[in-house]
């Protein structure tokens, strides 16, 4: 049974002919008189968007998210409206937060209600801070008695702790309970929450008391007690927690699922993998976007207006940082007036030194990331001053030879090969301090660190460019 | 029940303790006479290393592997030698590759013999790139012989593919038994492999026939039939199938384990979840070094020359296109050396336009990445082409008016801002069309496009401001 790959694909291609068609039709309605308009609009547009529909069903709401995220506006709000009610609602749940922004503002209160409609209590509580606020009371007032005692608002919990990844449904069971009993008691109940791959066991007081893994209790004589089959959980949390550490443990020791207690230690909760997995993903996500200095993820279609403003800061700081390198070389205008080969060359080694300094930040930046600079820097550095000392004699010598072949001077060439020398060090220099420096003054040393590197190997390199250049050719 | 912190961060404290007293040790032990030496050296030697053995007994693998990365060679095969045979070959499976080339080059073949055997099969073929031939071939042989048909070579099957990830450790059951025979059978075998969410249903071909949940399992009446449990899985893979395709499939549809089948549909292995995390953590780690420049992860105590190789080819690339942006200052150096001031405002130009080009950049590689750009890119680029057009508006007033501040020239302030302007939109541009370009060429757009943006933003900076100037000030 090979995997089914098409039928996903053919569907999606149905959708976007279904649009275009829904597009050709809206504009040659346009150019109807109004009655005849009517006419036309009612009759082939409720054909198109039954056809719509048909395509719709059964696609997994994570792929639906997608579907939306790809479409405009107001396409993505018309195929939002063909979904059914259920779909609807664990699509909301799957949508990036700026595509469900759009979503949401598009709807009407009923709409929203609708769709959230029939979500569980985790799912709802997960969407509390993107819904009105009166249609997630009404909601929540709505599930069932024993749901509702769940949907605590996870913003209660601080930002990237355990406590916004963690869900409710656990099943607890006692730990005198026989491995038989506990088994004739989960085939009386209802369906046990998905990604369970552990029950957690507790005492008479709720007192978390370790995890019977699914696969040791099938496998269990039916007198053994639950108490003899649970393992001590390689890790377990409380809300306060950071995310972090739930990310590197569950990474570190292969965790499907872990318990989360109270300060008591009373269970609480569960933690589950994609809940990790996702975060994970979301914080690399947001990574990538902040090292090219974006405040958040923006919707491809947002108005002009709103991406500018997500990328001023970073421009504004950047744009600093390039005037003060333009000081430098102001500085100096007088050496360049005399030499105006320099003009050319010095961006050569402003170049040169800001690329070999950021290889550097990122094998330190993933050594702090990894937790491998626990020795003291001092050996490290003195490494990365040695290769910085091999690669400056090497490109330093290129980079002369070049010079020498472009202007037929032998002390210009000089100059610029011990400019890129003497930046390829100080690049050595930057790149172990800087990620450690801002590290030291708890600053994220992914974020910052490259940005004050090129500001220190641009403004350094046109320094020693110019000011060598001051002492030997003028 | 609060989680155990304390422990590992205590026991890392005296080991460092530990390896520092046995450097000082070593250098005492250098300065006396032989034959106090070698008492001294016995005695001494050997308390420090059992006290060093006891600390690292029970830790994991997992942390092991850390502890080890983050410690210079020597004193890394010092700590790895301590270890019990087991925690060594479950260590060097955890171990980065790079370090655990380092590793395996400094044991002897008897070491690393011993520390991989009590191996299981999967380990042992995922290790059987970085183990000697005859080492990997006589641990493969001693295997018992219901292991040792699971160990194929995984470099058979493509690299980034699903083979790579497989396991065999697969339980499969008959379509037709009971549950209650299956559990039966299940409590009479063995224990089940580690991360086992569900367990695979075949006919009497083998064929594969649906998964049965764990859980699913235990709720079963004892009469009721496999067959009448199985799900169909949300995924399944054959070996070529991309591991890509995998990550997606696992994040999408929240899954923790799948199978993979041969071309005939036939159950050959699993895939399960810690593996897909672990692939792609070294995915994104892979591209994070390659997005600096380098051709892979660097030990930060390997040698300088191996550090000089890893990176020298990147810089030579940059290298090159700064010679170029180079050469297009130097056809205008008549002109810079009537307005010298151009000199120091030229890197200015430049700056901003990689800045803005990047961050259109770090948001069409997103979309791409996502699957969000289904739709032509004309909307986008004219979106994109907007903002650039009110940020070069504001952007350039603002240096326009920096640079009449330093000058107190009109005209070289109006070039400014025109340059600013033009350079903005030639980044807009740049930036939605050379990743899109990338991978109409089947080359990754998150890699090659910084590179090549930075390159048409600086030419193109220096080109438009150098121009203009030359028309309108000389």
């Amino acid at each position: 049974m090979p995997p089914p790959r098409e039928p996903l694909q053919a569907r999606l291609d149905a959708i976007t002919r279904l649009l275009e068609r829904h597009r050709l039709l809206e504009s040659l309605v346009e150019r109807q008189s109004t009655a005849k308009r009517d006419l036309l609009e009612q009759m082939q547009r409720r054909e198109n968007l039954v056809e719509l529909q048909r395509h719709l069903r059964g696609i997994h709401p994570a792929d639906l998210a997608g579907i939306l995220a790809s479409l405009p506006t107001e396409e993505r709000l018309l195929v939002f409206r063909q979904l059914e009610s259920r779909d609807a609602g664990l699509t909301l749940v799957e949508l990036e937060p700026e595509i469900r922004e759009t979503v949401i503002e598009g709807l009407s209160r009923d709409e929203i209600a609708t769709a959230v409609r029939e979500l569980d209590a985790d799912d709802l509580a997960y969407l509390a801070d993107a819904l009105p606020a009166d249609v997630y009371r009404n909601a929540a007032a709505t599930l069932q008695a024993a749901d509702r005692s769940w949907t605590v608002d996870p913003n209660t919990f601080p930002e990237d702790s355990v406590g916004r990844l963690m869900r409710r449904d656990v099943v607890a069971l006692r730990a005198d309970q026989p491995a038989g009993d506990a088994l004739e008691a989960l085939r009386q109940g209802g369906p046990l929450p998905d990604q369970t791959d552990r029950l957690f066991v507790v005492d008479a007081r709720h007192l978390f008391r370790g995890s019977v893994l699914l696969q040791d209790l099938v496998r269990a004589q039916p007198a053994t007690p639950l108490a003899a089959l649970a393992i001590a959980d390689a890790a377990a949390f409380v809300p306060s927690d950071a995310a972090d550490r739930a990310m590197t443990a569950f990474e570190r020791y292969d965790l499907l699922s872990a318990p989360v207690v109270d300060e008591l230690g009373k269970l609480i909760g569960r933690i589950t993998i994609d809940a990790v997995v996702d975060y994970q993903r979301s914080l690399a996500d947001e990574h990538a976007l902040a090292r090219a200095g974006l405040r958040g993820a923006e919707d491809l279609f947002a108005p002009v207006v709103e991406s500018v403003r997500n990328r001023w800061p970073w421009l504004a700081i950047n744009l600093l940082t390039a005037f003060i390198a333009s000081r430098v070389i102001g500085a100096f205008e007088e050496t360049i007036a005399q030499v105006v080969a320099l003009a050319a060359l010095m961006p050569i080694v402003a170049s040169i030194g800001g690329n070999t300094g950021n290889q550097t930040v990122a094998l330190v930046v993933r050594a702090l990331a990894l937790d491998q600079l626990a020795e003291s820097p001092r050996r490290l550095l003195r490494k990365e001053l040695a290769v910085g000392a091999v690669n400056g004699a090497m490109w330093g010598a290129v980079v002369g030879l070049a010079a020498w072949l472009f202007y037929r001077e032998l002390s210009l060439a000089g100059v610029m090969a011990a400019a890129v020398f003497l930046n390829l060090a100080v690049a050595a220099l930057a790149g172990v301090l800087v990620p450690l420096g801002l590290r030291r003054f708890g600053r994220d040393p992914a974020q910052g660190a490259s940005v004050v590197l090129t500001f220190v190997t641009d403004g350094m390199g046109f320094f020693l460019l110019l000011g060598l250049a001051r002492l030997a050719l003028t």
